[in-house]
């Protein structure tokens, strides 16, 4: 394969991969499904790499130019704070991302102290916190935020899906910050470069999202 | 309960967390499995808080003295370089941290130039490849690194337990680095201000352990 006409493409693993395969075969894209544990999807394009990576990690590759393309979710670009282009919102994938706190707290007691908060999401944390002009600790976590109040933490910042963990944890949701969805996005160098090439494959899936309801 | 008198002791989630339990079980703690998605153990041990977090968050949450006791695994203390002082190997949750090339690559022609690692562990790797002396750039990961080889990067340093996932993604091990399991750990300030509670914990576990054949 000729680098300069590859275009190489990172999929999010986990919960979002299922949507992001089902897109691209819309799209017209001839995939094998991946077995478990195997991160490279085989496929019939020549001039596509398609490589699964952690989510989280996929902004960060397509920002610095090792893919050209990737499909991650908003929370984690708007984390990472990396210069990506954003070329489409797949509109799935859809999940908030809220502060929560223990269900027995009232909020007017907690907002007189230096607020504790745990979160996997700390610059989105510390924008939200000093956009409502708090003092706060963030305890940086690898997930499982929702383990921390009340003893260790006043609050999570995390994402909300179904609500379960949330509530199993007997958490309850003080404020949304956003809603995330899965997006396409393109290292801003790489699309001038291979402008006809991304343009080609965006067309692709804008054309099977239009199938999509909204 | 009086903070002073309480313990505070930190499990691991997932692949760690019945090899925990069962040795609690074992050394006599009265405690009832914890429901999915629940971070908390709830327990008849009037003077133990039992939670559950993220492994690799674990060792943090003791060296900051968020937490007094934690199990945690052996690779994530080293990874972190906390500060914590460890009471017993428990000899489960046994891994091999291993340095892995893909299948085809001859080591030789690997090592004549500058190598581009992946890795969830960026400390421990810098320490691995200064050691072999090798001229490196680290790409951090937030797990899957089986996926970089081979266009994304030369090696991975990653946890080799079934060796399913190294394989299944047509990788080789170069080099073990060390064995990890899991440990019980103790802040240092903590184990001095509340000895006697620590040592009494630990003492439990040990008797529970001598009935483990190694």
């Amino acid at each position: 394969m000729d680098p300069k006409n590859l275009l190489k493409v990172a999929l999010p693993k986990g919960r979002l991969f299922s949507d992001v395969f089902n897109i691209l075969l819309k799209a017209g894209f001839k995939l094998s499904k991946p077995p478990e544990k195997y991160f490279r999807v085989e496929s019939k394009e020549k001039n596509i790499l398609f490589k699964i990576f952690k989510n989280r990690d996929i902004s960060p590759l397509v920002a610095s130019g090792i893919y050209d393309l990737g499909f991650t979710s908003f929370d984690w670009i708007k984390e990472n704070r990396v210069e990506v282009v954003e070329l489409l919102d797949l509109r799935c994938g859809v999940v908030k991302i809220v502060a929560a706190i223990h269900r027995d707290v009232l909020v007017s007691k907690l907002l007189t102290k230096k607020v504790v908060c745990a979160t996997e999401y700390v610059h989105i944390a510390s924008e939200f916190l000093d956009g409502m002009k708090l003092k706060y600790n963030i305890i940086p976590t690898s997930g499982s935020s929702e383990s921390y109040p009340p003893e260790d933490s006043d609050m999570i910042i995390d994402i909300y899906n179904t609500g379960e963990t949330v509530k199993k944890n007997n958490l309850k949701i003080w404020q949304e910050l956003f809603t995330s969805s899965l997006r396409l996005i393109v290292n801003p160098k790489i699309y001038e470069q291979k402008g006809r090439e991304v343009n080609s494959f965006k067309e692709k899936l804008w054309i099977a999202l239009k199938g999509k309801s909204f």
